[in-house]
């Protein structure tokens, strides 16, 4: 691995280059722009490096709440052992918004600090061309690589994936493999390396209540039903302050931690002080820490409200009873919680105390999905982690977040696991995005050494 | 009477002349346009009537919450008798945002099957006009009016009378009187004429909660404290769905219905199928109707949620954990509760549930007030309607809204009635606000009604 280490720090400046003209593209898929030519950048990007490729559209309709989805450039490229590693990436970035809170134009890559500041330079582009880096070294100095590797790299995991179980059901041929690399992943606070093998689900819900047919005169309060405290009251039903979701059979699915899932939570270091300190609190939810914070965290479904909406909002005051009010819900699910299940949980939840009028309306549902940590797979990621950093890494049996893993672990059946090029600052998803530069030395050495040890 | 009446019917297209022009001025004091130019424009209506006038400011701070005032415009004319009518109106108008819904614009005034529609046309500036033409039919035929009158005309009724309660114990010699003639008032759905004897008062607060410095992705949503939780939470304290206010002593100073007042609610017809057929449901708030739905829209103070806002309020789904949430609240007050003190009790309520973090902030604060329905004022009244629109009217001990009549009732000890122009569908507050001229007619000659029976 030496050697294949040493083109990657011999070539890091090309690489920045090649990560610096991709990040210049806004392929922003909530806002549709620049996703052609990125795609067709990306490509040429694989088949410059002998890679097979092709463009390809997912299915038109599917999974629910699916808007049109964007195309999915596909490359493939033979290795010397019959294995094949998938790695699935995304070519398309969040919104830029709120633009004035950028120190240098999301659009205009600027080195700083031995930092990259872009959008999509840790999410996802950054690893897209660190992987890149890892294959141009095998075929610089081995002319070939130890397996085979396919790309999987589609363009609106920014708005939930949409069609991609229908994707990777219609091409299961094609995307075979042995095991797959999924999007990202980095190092914590301290530096050190962390590979997770699952995410969690997501139910994205709005609720909506509309009580009268106008807004009235707040005078009416006595006489008139207010659809922001019928909103309210619902909401107070599904969760109280002491946190747990109160919609029957909402935990029953919730598969317990195994004993080694168990044993790898208390491997791992709690990030609590750093993760409070940063929000600015000193207390978590609950009054949980240590052991029972991270498993909080990993390992438990949320019921989050993303947004409320009602009536006046403006400066001042104003007498108004709304007429509607409206609710933005997210659930991160965990196995084997099903988003249409859970969806349905609510709606009769809500039925049965008293709130017929609030509707649920699903946007978003994706399945969580885990890779057992008792996969051969996931010692395989460990050593070419341990290889490439010099640390023994953190494994993490899930993340928090979410992402379209489920058809690839459940579909596909492959063994997945995650590395990447990020670390707690990125700020992903937020003004600022950025990677150390290190990092992203470290995390295209880790999968370098990954293809050289799945070759094995 | 028949003289003035007859008066009044010949000059009718005159005053409604004088009515659109003065609506034609955009004093709306939320924006602080036309106030000075209105302000003017009414004093010189007084002034061509013979009122000896001025505009005066009101005192520069007072109430809580209250914002730079406008200044009061005022009028006196000396009549036969030695006694003095004051007639509280105010010159400002609501905004007339959102302007798309209005049929004509909102300050072109426009006649259209037998109604005018403009903003203000119904509150406040039919009013003033109506008894501008009472005052100007006695003057006319007469010569003389029977008693003195006297007019308060505020600047910004609309935005809660800032530094009204400062101005009436500032000037209480000014504003001597024996009665006061409050600003509105009108017919119901049937046509028969009220006459109200009462406000309730009014406390608005926003309450707003911060649980971490920014606002974090859902994943946190295990370990992070949402604030749109911790807000809906503290609110399901507030009030519950059998719609009574939770607060520890919100219902205490209520000042229980006297067997007057009773009898007088038991006399009013319910307005109970019109109200809730106009707002599209069947059934009233707690399943109230008939005597019930009266008192309780009348007599019972309210727990009313003015708007919500927190987190992501646009299109689609996005995942994040809000750090801010805010309410807006407002509470109409009956005698004898105390805005000051309802705002104590609400905060000591949050505390003592465990929402320390929920912070209530002081917007504006009015008491009630009423004037007994067993005051001599209220025959005068009732037999000055009945005059005019040979009509039994109804007599209610106070009107659900609010006004700044607390002074005048209990600073300047005055007794204090309200009949008007207005009808059901007058859509005060907003699009498409209109009377019916003929209620204009009406109520015209019921304020003559009321100079003649004042004076004898």
């Amino acid at each position: 691995m030496k050697e294949i280490f040493q083109h990657i720090d011999d070539h890091l400046n090309d690489s920045i280059a090649e990560l610096t003209e991709l990040c210049k593209l806004p392929s922003v898929s909530a806002q549709g722009t620049a996703i052609e030519e990125t795609a067709e950048h990306v490509e040429a990007l694989l088949r410059d490096l002998g890679f097979e490729t092709k463009i390809m559209p997912k299915p038109e309709s599917g999974q629910t709440g699916g808007s049109k989805a964007q195309p999915v450039v596909y490359g493939e490229l033979r290795g010397e052992s019959p294995k094949t590693l998938l790695f699935y990436d995304h070519y398309d970035v969040q919104p830029a918004e709120p633009l004035d809170l950028w120190s240098t134009p999301p659009f205009q890559p600027t080195l700083r600090d031995g930092k990259l500041f872009a959008r999509g330079v840790s999410d996802n582009k950054g690893n897209i061309v660190a992987r890149l880096t890892a294959v141009r070294a095998w075929r610089d100095i081995k002319g070939k690589l130890p397996c085979s590797v396919k790309f999987c790299i589609e363009g609106d995991e920014e708005i939930g994936s949409p069609q991609m179980e229908e994707f990777v059901d219609e091409h299961q041929d094609l995307l075979s493999a042995d095991a797959c690399l999924w999007e990202g992943g980095g190092v914590t606070w301290e530096g050190i390396p962390q590979v997770t093998f699952g995410v969690k689900g997501l139910l994205y819900v709005e609720l909506e209540c509309e009580t009268v047919n106008r807004d009235a005169h707040s005078s009416y309060a006595t006489v008139l039903p207010n659809a922001a405290w019928r909103l309210v009251w619902a909401l107070s039903t599904i969760k109280g302050p002491d946190e747990r979701v109160l919609i029957d059979g909402f935990y029953d699915s919730v598969r317990p931690a195994t004993p080694e899932e168990q044993a790898a939570l208390e491997a791992i270091p709690s990030e609590e002080a750093e993760t409070l300190e940063s929000y600015g609190i000193d207390r978590a939810v609950a009054g949980v820490s240590g052991l029972d914070y991270t498993k909080r965290y990993l390992m438990d479904p949320t019921g989050n409200i993303d947004g409320l909406t009602s009536g006046y909002e403006d400066e001042g005051a104003k007498t108004v009873l709304p007429a509607k009010a409206l609710a933005k819900m997210d659930f991160r699910l965990v196995p084997d919680q099903d988003p249409d299940e859970i969806v349905e949980l609510i709606r009769k939840h809500l039925a049965s105390n008293g709130f017929e009028d609030v509707k649920v309306r699903l946007l978003a549902g994706e399945r969580a999905a885990r890779t057992p940590v008792t996969d051969p797979f996931v010692q395989v990621m460990r050593d070419a982690v341990r290889a490439a950093y010099n640390a023994e890494p953190i494994i993490l049996p899930t993340m928090a977040g979410t992402g379209p893993l489920h058809p690839f672990v459940s579909t596909l059946g492959l063994p997945t696991g995650d590395c990447g090029i990020g670390y707690p600052d990125a700020r992903i998803h937020a003004p600022n995005e950025n990677i150390r530069i290190e990092d992203f030395r470290n995390g295209a050495k880790a999968v370098a050494a990954l293809i050289g040890r799945f070759g094995e």
